[in-house]
């Protein structure tokens, strides 16, 4: 084969790989994750077997779609325990995990759902999560975090970000902090009242 | 025709008024209020017409299906201004709404919904939202309510409570009373440490 049709069959798969990741994200996050294969491979306008000589299994393919999150994710908590501050690096988190999950719900979906195959995707996730928890306890030993704080309210922090519908990725973006700044609040050992992002305008208004 | 059968068609009728009903609730609040009538028959296995008969408009319907869930709503609200402590009454509601909520989705669909023409139901959540602001208002100059709270923190958290999405009932409820616990705490005028209910079991745990 001329070199030049084996360097455009090499574009073209890196193409098919881009585009069945960025679709596979897509209907993760919209669609949860029993999406099937052959209906990525539908919406990526490929066919299944071409899906599967890129990833082996689903599970494959579920951890590299949600590879970047994870990563991003990662960092976010390591930038909050480098903090000096353990309580502002935990609030920092907070802040900007809510942020990343109102401007992408797979993000959230990759982080709270229970992937058990997805073994790289499980300890990355295991990693962040040993991170976090080591980001709570110094924020409890430094008197910022509430003892009783427990690592499922950020699941639920999470999950409640996720009920927060708003049309524009903006006003999702502004409800998301507000919220995420009432969250904080209600997390302080020593409540001390802080002020709070602008209110956004939602459905519940008298008119 | 005989009394016996006019009854008999009568009886009928009467049920299938209420089929169509309990239909129309749970195909609203499971998937939003653009579900159309000919699916909403064809789900309480009658024909259109017959929704129209009993219905006569999709607003009629709208408005018949969440009259109960409003008037369960206003209700509480009424109790939460009859308590003597204005912001232990605004914490009742906030307590209550969520925990309604958790039991029936679509409870606070009817009440954030713009629902320009169902006429009836909007004079209805006119009604309970002024009470809700009177009670607000109250909350606030008794000192317990921070100023800077606005109704739409009513709505963040209820869109927010319907991000809790667990499988159980009793799960869902447990989950909502600690969420609407954080709500709260985060909510006072001039914060103190409340005691939270129990946590829940959520994905996000190291397994």
């Amino acid at each position: 084969m001329p070199a030049q049709v084996v360097a455009k069959l090499r574009s073209d798969a890196r193409d098919n790989r881009e585009r069945i990741l960025a679709v596979a994200r897509a209907a993760f996050a919209a669609d949860g994750l029993d999406v099937p294969i052959r209906e990525i491979a539908r919406r990526a306008d490929v066919g299944v077997a071409t899906v599967y000589r890129h990833f082996q299994t689903k599970d494959v393919l579920l951890a590299e779609a949600f590879a970047e999150q994870m990563a991003s994710c990662s960092a976010v908590v390591e930038e909050g325990l480098a903090a000096g501050d353990p309580w502002r690096g935990f609030c920092l988190v907070l802040d900007r995990l809510m942020e990343m999950h109102a401007l992408d719900r797979g993000f959230a979906r990759a982080f709270t759902s229970q992937i058990p195959e997805a073994v790289d995707l499980a300890a990355d996730r295991d990693h962040t999560l040993r991170l976090l928890l080591e980001l709570v306890r110094r924020a409890k030993e430094a008197g910022g975090l509430r003892r009783d704080f427990v690592l499922e309210d950020i699941s639920l922090a999470l999950m409640a970000n996720e009920g927060i519908r708003v049309e524009s990725p903006e006003m999702r973006v502004a409800a998301s902090r507000r919220f995420a700044a009432l969250m904080i609040q209600s997390f302080q050992a020593n409540p001390v009242l802080a002020p709070l992002p602008p209110a956004v305008r939602l459905p519940l208004s008298r008119r």
